[in-house]
């Protein structure tokens, strides 16, 4: 067939390489959070689409799917999910009679957004999310556990792979929402969504929008200074006190919002601007930055919810983090400060003298293989130096010559040595592609 | 949120047990096909729709995907792609320059039809697609090559997970192309296309369809003879030769197919029934199926193309196969044939004295995991007693009680020993989730 070469924005594709670096990030996200127990689902890529459209601000993005010869009585209108959030509800009232609660999951899963492209958006990327959820009950020491746990594994990230290290931001719902209604604020909501634009609009503009919803003087003057507190200790506490608003509401988020700080033993910061507009959230919110990458602004953020799903019966309260696999792999990778040591999984080259003797090759191969030796036979059989240099422009860091009693050589170091195919090893650190560090 | 529940049909989803299985196939596969040298790749979900429109029988399966509020002037029309081959096929050409030939590629992804739902039908089903791509020219022995391969990746899913053992049978397009001229047929590819119905309408149908094409009664006898030839060994040349037609297109598909068996060491029937209904396949195709579920039908095949791609200037001949993980996986975990040991990755639960005392039980969890011991710690602290059924409720070995220097119990055996959380590990077997084999 033939087809059109046709790159699309905001679909981001890697060469090999890419690929490559993204499968180990995902790997090693899945490695760690099934170290804590977490139990790896997937979900439909489409929702019904009237379950997508219940987030009004993210309602416009949707992507719609029908049958292209879809008959017109065809009622089941869906979409492609554009987080992996409101598919996890849908699945976990759907098998609720056959997990365990709480229920601990990851899922690491494409969504989709009809976005405008623009730098750092994608129409499709990749999510990893964690959350627990409980069965109408769910303790607050799980808003800890998420935070620590999307902690360490964006610390093996940067162990691994060089990513850089992260800044955790934490605040409450209940805080603010209590702090709004302490001021007399009738729609604290909307204060916070205004507050969420705090980082794109500037003080100005969140003045400007608190003016349009009727906020007096003194109520903007209180909002600001209570967006201004961040520290690096609990002295938010004092400084939250500080500014002598009285709510129920607010003394129950600081109160949660200090034991979330003393959870995780203080490796986060207290910022009280941070918002996060979805209106799901009822607790706690977080949200990640990686340090020295301002660009890429938030890489994770998630929250506790206390009802992310009810049927009616039963509510399901939840917190969970959601983590932008391809928001920070893709800038990276397509600019290559992060690559792959070689483009193919191929350790070795076994060379091979002509057609007629394809078959010894075969053997070596498969006597590496047996070793767990990733490798290729060459295509072709021209001159070896032209066999060398085939594997040299796939960066394959070993060629075989002979049968299984044969000569390897480091085509690096020009070295070539005796060798017997059916125990020889690469070094472990050319056995695999590595992922080459940020600088 | 609310959500509504409502499964949708031709959608799997797997509780985390089934999923779990999902995902060490998926592994299992991987590390097969990397062993040979194939590179993973993903491409993009969706495709402009005219691309995917290109291949006729399927067009009406499309699902057309468009931003819920576009604007009428929206010109950028796209679908889900509805295989692996469509996607890669562009993905060829418009990454040629960066991309070494012949290019072995893996790709594991989800893909779409918008079918009616039956058994056995999905309208969301992940594909594992193997090829080898050449720009402009591609050795046979690649044919081979990737037939070993599919074989070798189902043989570690029978050995690993009890899946049945596979079958691979083989035909050529030039033979059967060769065939049909040679008997005077002006369109071949309507033959190819009835025959490949005969396991659905049987011989009867497949005759009364050659009937209206206009064979006279010589013809249909003699592709019903070609179609029921099906050896274990290389006398099918000659019982092709039996039948009297000469043609240089036969010839050259006899020899191919001779090859590829010779290539295989006979590890396939050749079967000159399999027609592969697609029409770029030009040279070898592949049928898989596995033995003793003959109501899977197919679960993989492939096949040889002359030109995958073409940008005008060069084209890009290829070879490849596709294995339906959906197809085989679906099933088999939907009816519990095939499960995992159990539906956490946690091979210990970390008991908890009272809440006041958590911190301890977070720092055996800590300890545990350094050794790379997936563990989980107890979300509530209740009795003793209730703990270890919470943990036997999700079928985790071991539960874990006191401090670094504690002890550990094994819940099925009742055994509680005296254990140090910086040195414990559980035996091999109770580590991670074990796929249980099929009986």
């Amino acid at each position: 067939m033939t087809a059109k070469i046709l790159p699309i924005s905001g679909f981001p594709e890697y060469l090999p390489a890419g690929k490559e670096v993204e499968r180990q990030v995902i790997d090693a996200l899945r490695a760690t959070f099934e170290l804590h127990g977490f139990a790896g689902i997937s979900t439909r890529s489409m929702e019904p689409l009237e379950q997508l459209s219940r987030k009004g601000e993210i309602t416009k993005e949707v992507y719609v799917v029908r049958r292209l010869h879809a008959t017109a009585d065809a009622a089941d209108e869906m979409g492609l999910h554009f987080d992996l959030t409101v598919p996890f509800a849908r699945y976990v009232l759907e098998n609720a009679g056959r997990l365990e609660f709480p229920f601990r999951r990851y899922q690491i899963q494409p969504a989709w957004r009809g976005e405008r492209p623009q730098e750092g958006r994608y129409r499709e990327f990749t999510q990893a999310d964690i959350d627990v959820v409980g069965q109408s009950e769910l303790a607050l020491h799980h808003d800890g556990e998420i935070v620590m746990v999307m902690l360490e594994a964006l610390g093996v990230l940067h162990d691994k792979f060089g990513l850089p290290t992260s800044t955790v931001r934490v605040n409450n719902r209940k805080l603010a929402q209590g702090f709004y209604q302490g001021l007399g604020i009738d729609d604290p909501l909307g204060v916070i969504q205004a507050v969420d634009k705090l980082d794109k609009i500037g003080e100005a503009g969140v003045r400007a929008l608190l003016d349009a919803q009727g906020c007096d003087k003194a109520q903007v003057a209180a909002i600001l200074a209570l967006a201004g507190i961040r520290t690096d200790d609990d002295s938010f506490v004092a400084r939250v006190r500080a500014l002598g608003v009285g709510n129920e509401l607010l003394d129950q988020g600081i109160d949660e919002l200090a034991a979330l700080f003393d959870a995780v033993s203080g490796r986060v910061v207290v910022d009280l601007s941070v918002a996060r507009g979805l209106d799901y959230y009822t607790g706690s919110v977080f949200e990640v930055g990686l340090d020295g990458l301002p660009s890429l602004g938030t890489v994770a953020a998630g929250g506790r919810y206390d009802s992310l799903a009810t049927d009616g019966n039963k509510t399901y309260p939840g917190v969970g983090i959601s983590f932008g696999v391809t928001r920070v792999l893709a800038p990276l990778i397509g600019r290559g400060t992060l690559t792959a040591s070689r483009p193919v999984p191929s350790a070795v080259l076994v060379a091979v003298d002509d057609e007629a003797s394809r078959c010894v090759a075969n053997e070596v191969a498969r006597a590496l293989r047996a070793n767990a030796v990733a490798c290729e036979v060459s295509p072709g059989a021209p001159a070896y130096g032209k066999q060398i240099k085939f594997a040299d422009r796939r960066c394959i860091p070993f060629v075989w010559f002979g049968g299984i009693a044969g000569q390897v050589k480091d085509i690096r170091s020009g070295e070539q040595v005796d060798a017997d195919a059916t125990i020889w090893t690469p070094p472990p650190t050319d056995a695999r592609p590595v992922i080459v560090p940020v600088d």
